[in-house]
């Protein structure tokens, strides 16, 4: 009998965890107001997690901004740079990297939109989205600082990486790219994470780093010539707080707005759209078979 | 007895999915004229599916190239943008995030060839082949219809993505161009599809997102100078609807009857020349190995 | 007892492919001029593999490098193609492609230095190996074929994706790095492979195609300004055959000599240096664990 | 009961090696004077696989850069090259491709940073560490050497691919940069390497060389405007040596200290921040749970 349990467990492993079979039972929602992971030493490691990440996300990609502004500022030099597409690969590749890097210790968000996306979706508890955002911002300003402090004349000189919008685009156009391209980011989140892990211990499987930072790389290159890509609103807040004019401040709602109902429509495509419906009727069938096996 | 049936079926598993021994059995051919899917709402969830793949993939790469158009348009700017080698990176990773993302719920088609090929080969019926095309289409002309909305100057003057000859190349070669690089494509596709799952719930390994991605970015590589790269008859209609002009509507039977031959041409060569005779001698063998350990 | 066995099977399944615990254990090497081969479909299946991969892959990367060619021909163009960065991204993300779709049909060898170096390891026999260099050279003067059909013009004019060895390096400089990319390349093949099958019927495991496909990324990236890059000697023979310049075939000799020199290096390195000493190692200690276990 | 047994090895296979369920669980650190591993023929096999590894990597990346320099030193070819992001792309695919390769050999460092914080961390001995270091640096001096062979002049005209601090930029920036870039690259070594094996048989997942890459390739985007990157030792060792000229060996001590340092924060931070403390609550609750269920 211990041997049939043995094996059940092996082969609910192998179905599971590689083949997904049954990708459409969730475990119970969290309650919004749970507050009892705040003795769990667990939380705090995750935030130091996210804090790091959304520092080192946001240094190594600031960097590259700056960095590629700073040699093409030289004539000689103008095909010499990274260019867009150097740019747009370093915010994706790095994404995918931290992905990998932090998914077992915070889920590896990275993203206050993601945070939210979690929370909107009832995987995260209020109190871990917004303590995550906080730490995510932290992180970020962080990060923008050190890029400030290693290239201090490039930086002023090329606009600190700050997010706005690009003349020629009108604020409305910019918000609809904003929204749209959290929505294609937090769809592939919601695709690669495991559905029946909460996320707050999220697994995100080792090879859905990929694709995850595949999708921030191709809305970068869509979107960096409307708004320069925000979609990551620490981000955005990260580079305006440290660059610190009066354009990036005034535009730096959309930066917010966008993001965040990118993510709430993201949430509400995968979770209604796709999964519940398909729960209530999963539902439905196995218990009609339950019921004929047993007759 | 039931231990060794559990151990069957582990092994079974892991042998199949993992390894992947026997790749060459086959479910039978779905019917052509199979209509029962219509009362399962798996089909409608795959419908909206394949509809929004399709409109995130046309918005990510169209507007990649009227961005990119956008910025090398100002003489200073002319290596800033993301080139040929960002559009054809945006093609290809977004089909790699996408199939990831929806083969879970459609099988991730996203592309009208790839569904026709399927049903050549037996793995969809004709009535989700033809509705999953018209969703493709419908989301293809909408994702068109958001960059036109957000980029509605840069739309008009940089070509539209519309997919047409390129001066200097025939009618022929351009034919020629979109056959093979839609043969690549869907060979591509039928490599990396687990053939022991029928196309309706498909299965694609979470790994094969990958080499299909790379596959259209190889395709676009090599086309992009001839026609702008089709071999997604969704793509090119999208475009076309949405530019509406003479040029690109008088050629545009290339961008159907390329890819429907090249699909075709591919599921010929995987399925008879590389599978069936396999299957055949392979079942020969079978039985005669039967035949000898039961004597 | 049988449960004991179906267990162990599980579990050497387990062990052995994902783990690859014990990965210097290999099969008898392959008789030389073993000739029983002949009578298997499978042979006659593996060259239809390695014919159409071949045709495949010199098809997508001379028209990626004659279609750069021909964009950056026009001054205005200068920063559009996708420039030798595409180039090197489209032989090596197609091999990836490649292997990925054919490792089941004939180990996508795709490359007579690789069957060369499989021979020299005791691999494949010598048929197979004459027999796959034969119609990866079909195939390949194939490939340039249709670029040459589809891109009549530019063709001829843009040197026709021909290798010769760049002015300002000697001869020498050119057969070093011809030898070094093939070592590295089929350095990282052996690496790859599973050892534990015979490469008549190689299962290279899935997700070896990409660093395959990343070693010839980057030896393009580093040999191009050096002789275009070979590495491959069908298709340096396919671009040979259809450009068919004096300059090409006089120095033709390189591109044969320095692959299959750095194949049979790459062979020794691995086989003699890495494993072959393990191996003897292994067994002694092995039978020397046996020995006190029994006891 | 052996049955048991079987059944519990396979569970925890799958358990242990795909999942990673309990990833805080550490083997004892290693002696940092174990000396007994010097009479092991695997210790040597480490170190020509770190030799071999070293040399490639300095090899293909250093041509990588000349010969971009050499190519868009003709004013017309200036954006011909493979730019900055092909300089990166060179140096972080190879560095995946030769640690999905060597990692069954030496457990795939090629730089002395990663030997480094291994040693810091407890996972390989002071011996093991300062051989792989010298076998690093002896393999990038002479990978260094064949690019000066095969590319006598544009080696020398073009800076022979040394790392020195960008004019602009502060010594205390660029050793900034250095220390940043290689702590971020150590951390995901650490992430990626699984923790319940030593380092001296490490093995690194599969899967884990793609991250890996992807990080030196980030790294290099943000930091070639700074510093060219170092980020490995062995590396800017190798260049010195070879280029020689009194700039380079001026500042070479940034690209010991730099990395050093970055490796050891990155060590700190993964294995007392985030594992340690994880650990002691860990065997806690474990414990716990143990004294429960016995009762």
């Amino acid at each position: 009998m211990s041997t049939k349990e043995g094996m059940a467990t092996a082969d609910e492993e192998i179905t599971d965890i590689i083949v997904q079979r049954v990708p459409y039972w969730d475990p119970p929602a969290v309650k919004p107001l749970e507050t009892s992971e705040l003795v769990e030493w667990s939380l705090y490691r995750a935030l130091i997690g996210e804090f790091m990440a959304s520092l080192i996300l946001v240094y190594v990609s600031i960097a590259t901004v700056i960095g590629y502004k700073f040699q093409s500022s030289g004539a000689d030099e103008r095909c010499t740079g990274v260019g867009y597409l150097g740019v747009a690969w370093s915010f994706g590749a790095t994404v995918s990297v931290l992905v990998y890097s932090t998914s077992g210790v915070s889920g590896g968000h990275i993203n206050p939109a993601v945070s939210f996306a979690l929370f909107v979706a009832g995987k995260v508890s209020l109190v871990r989205a917004v303590l995550y955002v906080a730490a995510q911002c932290l992180g970020a300003i962080c990060g923008v600082g050190i890029v400030k402090g290693i290239m201090k004349h490039p930086y002023d000189s090329f606009g600190g990486g700050a997010n706005s919008v690009t003349e020629g685009y009108s604020l409305g156009a910019a918000l609809g790219a904003e929204t749209f391209g959290t929505f294609v980011l937090v769809y592939t989140v919601f695709s690669a994470t495991d559905p029946k892990r909460t996320a707050r211990d999220a697994f995100v499987p080792l090879v859905a780093a990929l694709p995850i930072g595949l999708a921030v790389f191709v809305v970068h290159l869509a979107t960096i010539p409307i708004t320069g890509t925000g979609i990551n609103p620490a981000r955005s807040l990260g580079a305006a707080v440290l660059y610190n004019q009066h354009k990036t401040w005034k535009q730096h709602w959309i930066f917010w707005v966008g993001p965040f109902t990118g993510a709430a429509l993201a949430a509400f495509y995968h979770k209604i759209v796709l999964r519940d419906i398909a729960v209530v009727k999963e539902a439905l069938r196995g218990s009609f078979k339950r019921a004929s096996s047993t007759a």
